[in-house]
Formats: structure tokens, sequence, C-alpha cells
């Protein structure tokens, strides 16, 4: 049976653990690594193709895209204009519909398929929400996220002047609110009030609860685990009070990286075009025979 | 837009609720129902066309069998090579795969479509245990039903000599295993200890930790609520110790009505076959224009 050959394009966090999903993966092998520098290689590459485009590696059957989210749709156009699948993590909920839309017109054109913010939300948690409303379709869907690092808060507070390091993480107090608790190095000769006050004017912040405090070494505080509390209480028919509740503590790009493999092997099964999760059956997501995938999980 | 036009095939109790379920949702309407007796006909079925054989309904889309798992493959067959889509929630985890195939071969044949075994378990915690090996794919998912009434364990148990009346319900201790709760009425004349050891030693029971205990009102104890938990540690490429878990307190037969119902309306987008809940997207389980969805869901 014929691997599939999965570029990784973008080698940062998240394309660490993809490599090692890859490697872990015995139905994939890595095409090649694309940077924007090919030159300074870590060892763990040393045996792969690392290249500054993906023209340059041989029989490429999907691109997984570890880039950040306003780039995806650059890589993923080019990309999929060429017939090569693609999946990426793209993480801009108002923009998911219009990404699909443009993505999805390239994709058909060219014969390729994308999976797109297959990453945990949106992604795995999508899969949920469309669960809980199948089974439950009146009601409401609770997302609560953390404790853990929010990359997103994160970047917006280190572009804040005054901040030498930070780090923001997600609290959450139920019903889908989240306070904010934004550590900091501060840059010298900077005054704490002001820069707190900054932070919590910001639009980022400005809607939540946000605690800043100003610590010696944000790097000490640094921790990739993360997690989700969803919870549904909802109809079923006209039968009330029906509770549902999901629940994960993980490490945040592991379980990333994890689920953009499931998922470049899911496009290898789809009709050209672009695709969420919610749009793609679970069972193409999973390595095997299919009848010994329904006898275990069915 | 047309609405969905659906048989009720069966109106016991999972019956009862799939015609409230159709009712509460606006994409249906009651094509009519199947019965083996169609003369005493319940008041809240006077405004619907109550038939022995589903010939006698006219359009009908789809077919919910609410029969015992043991006749859905001989409804679903006969009624599937009309070229009506039908839907089950047949509960034989062990045959899942064989009757798949079966009416998979006539489904195509007649153009139509089944999901089956569209029901919680296997049904929506099938979808779970698929989602968890894509977001892990090394580990042990434990499923730890309840508590609640087994239906195939209380119909053992009243198959017993010398039980009048009888209710099984399913404790769990984790790692799914599960203790069995017996609570029965004798009849008269009856040996508790007898009676007690042959329950014990009944296939259903013999590996299980069982206690049967003697009440006066078997009927005083009845409640349809049931549960799950669903409990997953695995490895997301080579990150260790994920941790995820799911858990629901329902309603049984409303879950089980509303689970067929969403699934009813999937089959109107699928390509003739038989399919299990986890080869479907789940997008297709859910009313309303996709776009919106995804914005709403993704």
């Amino acid at each position: 049976m014929n691997k599939i050959r999965a570029a990784i394009v973008g080698y940062g966090n998240i394309g660490q653990y993809v490599l090692n999903a890859i490697e872990a993966a015995s139905d994939f092998e890595v095409a090649g690594i694309v940077r924007r520098d090919a030159t300074n290689i870590p060892e763990e590459l040393a045996k792969y193709s690392v290249v500054t485009s993906i023209d340059d590696l041989t029989d490429v059957d999907v691109a997984i895209l570890c880039t950040p989210s306003r780039s995806v749709e650059s890589f993923a156009v080019e990309i999929l204009a060429k017939g090569i699948n693609t999946v990426d993590s793209f993480d801009i909920h108002s923009q998911v519909v219009t990404l699909r839309q443009n993505m999805g017109k390239v994709a058909k054109e060219s014969g390729a398929v994308s999976i797109m913010s297959a990453g945990w939300d949106p992604g795995s948690d999508s899969v949920v929400r469309a669960l809980l409303e199948a089974c439950a379709p009146k009601g409401i869907t609770y997302t609560n996220f953390g404790p853990g690092m929010s990359m997103g808060h994160t970047v917006a507070v280190k572009a804040i002047d005054g901040v030498e390091a930070a780090l923001s993480m997600t609290i959450p107090t139920g019903t889908s609110i989240h306070r904010r608790m934004v550590y900091i190095e501060l840059k010298e000769g900077s005054d704490f009030n002001t820069v707190a006050n900054a932070i919590k004017t910001d639009e980022y912040f400005v809607n939540d609860d946000t605690h800043v405090m100003q610590v010696q070494c944000v790097d000490d505080l640094l921790d990739m685990g993360h997690g989700v509390n969803m919870v549904r209480k909802g109809v079923s028919g006209t039968t009330q009070n029906q509770l549902f509740e999901f629940n994960m503590k993980i490490n945040n790009p592991a379980l990333t990286a994890q689920i953009l493999i499931s998922s470049a092997r899911a496009t290898m099964m789809q009709l050209p075009g672009c695709y969420t999760m919610i749009e793609v059956p679970l069972i193409d997501f999973l390595q095997g025979d299919r009848e010994e995938l329904i006898k275990h999980l069915v």
C-alpha cells in the first residue's frame, strides 16, 4: 500500500509536532519540509529534504500548513492550484465561511481537496458541537476554554509598549465567559500601571475580566497544556433537560498536529473541494480497514 | 421547500418519542404509522394514517424503524427494496458489520439509503469514540454506561422462572466494568434464593458483579433516565497523556428518537448504500443552511 506523502509547510512549534505525528503514523511518509530559510537545518530534519518551495519536493499528496492563520489562504491557494491537497488549523472563526468559499473554488478547479480549520477549536470541538445539536437540536452549548495559554492574546500583549515578555492565560469561569490572567515582564523604565491599563483597554481584553501581573521571568510560567469544557443542556424531540458534557486536558500543539495528520489522511478520500471537519465522515480520519474500524468503534 | 416524509414503523416506546421528535422538526412531516394492529388507535395518532403495510402510505421518503433489533433486518430489507430510505437503532454490536453488508447490498440495488445503529450506543457514542481516535490514535477508550435501566438485561430476567416483574439497572464502576443491580417481584410460591441464583448464572449476568433484590413493586422504580461516561487517555503523535471525557445524562428513548430523526434527515444527502453514523458527515444530521451551520458550529 502506498504511503501518503506529506509536506510540512512552516516549521515552528506546530510544525515540529506535525513531524512527530507523521513519523508516528505508519501510513504516512515525510515528503519534505518547506521553510523560508532552508539553510539552518535542525538535527531532526537532517534526513529529510528541506526546501524553500514545495515545487522542489516530489510526489507530494498533501501539504500540512503549519503557518500562522493569516497566511493560510495564500499558501493554500498556491498549493491547491498545483493539485496538491492541503490541511490547516485556521482559527479565525469569523472568517471560516469566506475562506472555505475561496479555497473551495481553487480546489475544485484543480481537482484537489482542502480540509480547513482542522485543529481543536475550530476542529474537534466543532465536531462535538455538531454532534450535540444532532442529539438535542434546541438548547445552548457553552464552550469553556482552559486553563491554558492563549496564543492570540499573548501576541497582543507583546505588541504593547513597555512589555518585554508576556503570557496571557485563559481561565474559564463558565457559560463561555473567560477571565484573562496576563503575566508580563516590563521593559526597563516602563510604568506598570500605564502598561496594565493599555492591556486592559486593548480590543483583545476590553470585554473580559482581565488581571495583569508583573513577574520576573515569564518563561518559567510557560506550559503547553490546555483544555476545554463543553456543556450542552438541550431538548431531544420534546424532552427537556438532556445533559451533555465534553472535557479534555491536552498538550495543545500535539493535539493540533495530530488532528492535522488525521485530516491529511481524510483529504485522500474526499471529492475535490474545501471542507470543515463537520463535513467529513469521521471514519475517513482514521487509519485502517473500514469494516475493522466499524467493528471496533460502532 | 419540500418536507421530508417519514413513516414510523412500530409504535412502542421509541415510536412514541419518534412521533414527538418528528412533530418538533419543522423540516419533517409524518407520512403515517405502520403497526401490526391498525385498529386500536391511540388519541395522538388520530390525525395520521395508521396502516399495517408501508405500501398503504404515500410518498414515503424514509422509514424510521422502531422495532426490536432482531427484526430490523427483515423490515429494512423489505422497505429498502421499495426504494425507501431507512434508519434504525440496531444495537447488537457484534452483528453490525454483517447487517451493514446485507442492507447495503439491497440499498445500492434499489437506490436507497440506510443509516443503521443510529441510537446513542451504538450511535452518538460511536461518533465520540471515532473522534477521540482521530485526536489520539494510541490509547484506550472506556465506555461506562449508566446508572440506567438495561432493556436487554431486564428482558433476560423476566424470562427466568419465578420472576413476576423485573428491572436490571446498569451501574458503572469504571474502565468499562459494570455492576448489575436486579430488582424483582417474585411469583407466588417462588423461592428467592433459587431465582436469584438462576439470574446470577444466566449468560447475561454470569460475568458481572450481580446483586438481586426482591421488591414489592418494580414499577415504582422505573425511570427512563440513562447516562454514559466515556474516557480516553491516549497519545497524539508522540505526546502521551492526552485526556478526554464525554458525559451525558439523558432520557434514553427521547435521545434515541432524536438521533433517529437527525439520521433520517441525513439519509436524504447520501449516495445509495448502508452507513453507520461514523460514515456520515455530521453536518448532514442537522437542519438548516450549510454555511449558516458552519458559521455557527465551526
